[in-house]
């Protein structure tokens, strides 16, 4: 048995970061870049007016003819005179032979001339030519989620494709021979499995798409033989259950049969103790226990870093979030605990009925309450740290 | 021109919910309910063990028989006398005879009987039917979010479909004549369109998997006409760019035209001021700023909690997060500003480059620290509120 902590170092310790993939743009939202971005252009473009108002060249004079205009679009490279102006809009070409913007607002206008109420300093509202960025220079560095604003960013440099982490392919395992499918009528002693979808759903939110579902009873010989074809095809495998140390769990032999390497076996965690972790090549497995709170807890402390340090992320956990707990807490197990939280601006309410069988408060909870080992209390007010969740 | 906060009121109190529909809860996650959701089952649906260990009738006796087994999914309702125990494994029946489970630690077994050494209490290990919830009871009241969790849950019951509030349907028209799509090679006065990419990818993040991109030239006749057609289809409504106050922009003259009533134009922030508000029936019209930077902190702001209010969301705002400022912070402009920043666990640091044409700080922000209109500073080690972006 060993501490979160340690389990933690040793699953990023293990991982391997995926092959990579070039990817347009425009589907790579969630992706991670694989090597650094050079930016084709300058950006802008041009020398740009941030202003909706009139363009000229900065001198002692209030009044300038209007001779001319610059739209948005418009690239006519008028030349002016001292006394000249053009009415130029935001976004727009500024001449080579003007310097400056003054703001509609500052002006005095008619039909052909502008005075100027309130002159601006020289230079002002021209964004300069690579202002932004310079050809040439570095857009992003490997590594580098892609988000909404990076998407912008790129699709604004005219880049259509770039190179990427592929992501993981995932398999979920599921054992039991006390499951059924939803839909039929429960038989008597059995349940309905859920792990998986649970699973795949959470999967979800980190951008795995598409999980393949496989099912096996409860013996080591369909166990075995399961998983010697699953390891050779998927980069991450989640095996449901059998994992404790009840006779009829099968899964830890049949995952040593097939040469997984263990890594760790039961961690000093409730819920979720009884976790295995291994690999084989460069595929990780997570046995996780068959509880779906249990589950769904070593799914966020574990497996989803995981995948995010195998998709290349740099920053594999969330930030952690701090509130004022509103009761006390007691920790007597010597064991970290993950407790199902709730909190709001300001504080963290503990969400009762926190059974490791128990999903119900777990679909309230948006966070998990951390309570270390070494922690016996946690005093009402005192500020603790929280593993937001979707 | 509105305060920031009178504008998120103005749009939630005009946002209606979508209709709703029949969804597979396979597919429902980030969808919200549209009606509470009753459990068919008792959960657990049976006298359930807890533990890998022994059942037995709770007695001053220490030593029992061992006269059979039940793994997870029998259900043999073994008769028990009071001399009698049976092996049981996590989540197997308890036949009706047997009232406690001794958890294998605490007993020292041979093939044939058990010796407890440290004797439970009478019901302990044992799950009670319907512990988790009762038939009939309420699973999930109306308005929660279906989240990994509570697909765990539903899957638990045996509920293959809920009543969810549909998705709104999403289309964005971008104006400009100074645009052009990226892969071609950028000609003088124009520059590359980047907004509606980044909208299309901010819109996926809560949940908009698909939107149609419409695109016009800066002229009324033009705007009006398609704005006609686009009203009519979706839900919302992103326009983007033409509706500062320059001469070239049409949009706010081509949506009045189009009986779309306005509710708001211009907000009291930077960046993101020209921003317009308005509706037509059930469709929420925005008009974002042409500036990318401008139109993704106005998403974040306005768009993406009008969007989770029209899912049926009853949380259509993220939780803030609180940290330390590394740096002062100054307000001289008597408006709200949203400044691009990163936060780590315990701080946070406003980044350079905050101008509202630059995306590139947008990219590796994590959060958008909100400067009120009335604070003039915020002194380095202040606690400051953050709008965590994905």
């Amino acid at each position: 048995m060993i501490e979160v902590n340690k389990a933690i170092e040793i699953i990023e310790a293990n991982s391997t970061k995926m092959p990579t993939k070039h990817i347009e743009v425009s589907k790579a939202l969630g992706y991670v870049l694989a090597e650094k971005v050079i930016s084709p252009i300058d950006m802008p473009p041009f020398r740009q007016s941030a202003m909706d108002g009139y363009a000229f060249a900065h001198s002692i004079r209030h009044q300038y003819d209007i001779v001319g205009t610059s739209q948005a679009g418009d690239h006519s490279n008028i030349k002016l005179n001292t006394t000249e102006a053009i009415r130029i809009f935001t976004g727009a070409f500024v001449p080579d032979s003007a310097d400056t913007v003054v703001m509609q607002e500052h002006v005095m206008a008619n039909k052909d001339s502008i005075l100027i109420a309130e002159m601006p300093e020289k230079f002002s509202n021209v964004r300069p030519k690579g202002e932004q960025i310079a050809k040439d220079a570095v857009v992003f560095e490997a590594n580098t989620l892609i988000t909404p604003a990076a998407i912008g960013f790129l699709a604004s440099l005219g880049i259509t494709e770039i190179e990427v982490y592929k992501k993981p392919k995932v398999a979920i395992l599921v054992t039991g021979n006390e499951l059924m499918q939803s839909g039929k009528k429960l038989k008597k002693g059995k349940i309905f499995e859920s792990n998986s979808m649970m699973l795949e759903a959470a999967l979800q939110t980190i951008g795995i798409e598409k999980t393949k579902v496989y099912r096996v009873k409860d013996n080591l010989k369909a166990t075995k033989k399961a998983l010697s074809s699953i390891l050779k095809k998927y980069d991450i495998v989640l095996v449901s259950g059998g994992i404790s140390v009840g006779d009829y769990d099968f899964v830890k032999e049949a995952l040593l049969q097939n040469d997984v390497k263990e890594l760790f076996y039961k961690i000093n965690q409730k819920p979720g103790k009884p976790m295995f972790f291994g690999s084989k090549n460069e595929t990780l497995v997570f046995a996780l226990p068959g509880n779906p709170a249990s589950s769904l807890t070593n799914f966020y402390i574990y497996v989803a870093p995981a995948v995010k340090n195998k998709m290349g992320f740099s920053e594999i956990h969330k930030p952690k979030v701090v509130r004022k707990i509103n009761s006390e807490i007691k920790n007597d197990t010597g064991k970290t605990l993950f407790l199902k939280a709730k909190y709001d601006e300001t504080n963290v309410t503990v969400l009762t009925g926190q059974s490791s069988a128990m999903l119900n408060t777990f679909a309230i909870a948006n966070s998990l309450l951390i309570v270390p080992e070494d922690v016996e209390v946690y005093k009402k007010g005192q500020l603790v740290s929280l593993l937001p969740i979707d």
